[in-house]
């Protein structure tokens, strides 16, 4: 499957890829899969200070961490941080997609494609890609809850016991 | 760089690889190295009842989550789940590793390895791999001080200002 100069497809996903976890890799692959058997998954990693300005709290894991994680995963061609003001139209004219893969709580970033995509009348494919099961730890923010729970009720053996369990 | 017998080498790495990092990746990387260009890496990856064993509380991720995430790294070939008795014996037998690669705190490992490697005769050839400087979220447990850390200057912001940060 190539685009209409006959060269493979290129496909855009990005995202912060704090904790990386399977819900992250499943996620990449059928970002992948929607570009057909040959494409080229690029990434972009959202900066520390993208997140911050948009969740009110930086990433556990520093960016430059995250993006090397990420280009170290089989399905992953390349990977590079985004822009700090977060325009995503700067990442499309640059990396020139032909198909944007946007996940499903990737609400925000949708409206901003589709703005960007008509407004320069584009033909790239956007498709949306779903949840996958619903695993506490196929999230990052599941994996910080199970840590911290994990903590206080240590601490609380600690006070009542006097000990560690 | 093949074996006596014209095949690749198999490299054969071991670990829990709970909260991936950058640290897991690295050693990977160098363990592969160290069978040549054409290198096949198999890890086996510690079981919950392991870890538990030996370190006295489960990982934070289950073990077919740790286990699929280390084989969607490009660097592994093969990753599979350990035994349940931790006879390293048993996984050198069956995979037939040409290398053994161990890391800076496989201490225990490392003794189990030589024993058997001596024991049977093997001419399997055993590399011990550095520690990659000294980032303290190029560890599993550094990861999970960090959240904490975090969550508890929240809990500390919220009890002293009424609110959270």
């Amino acid at each position: 499957m190539a685009n209409k100069s006959g060269q493979k497809k290129v496909v855009l996903a990005s995202g912060v890829f704090d904790l990386l976890h399977l819900g992250h890799v499943k996620f990449l692959e059928e970002a992948k899969n929607a570009g057909g058997p040959y494409a080229q998954l690029v990434v972009v990693v959202a900066r520390d200070s993208t997140v911050e300005k948009t969740k009110g709290r930086k990433p556990i894991m520093p960016e430059d961490q995250r993006c090397s994680l990420v280009e170290s995963l089989r399905v992953v061609d390349k990977a590079v941080l985004g822009y700090e003001n977060l325009d995503i139209g700067e990442v499309v004219k640059n990396i020139k997609p032909d198909v944007i893969a946007l996940g499903y709580d990737q609400e925000d970033m949708m409206k901003q494609v589709l703005d960007y995509v008509n407004k320069n009348k584009l033909d790239d494919q956007i498709v949306r890609i779903g949840k996958f099961g619903e695993k506490p730890l196929d999230s990052s923010s599941g994996i910080k809850k199970k840590i911290i729970d994990k903590r206080e009720r240590l601490s609380y053996a600690e006070s009542k016991f006097g000990q560690s369990q």
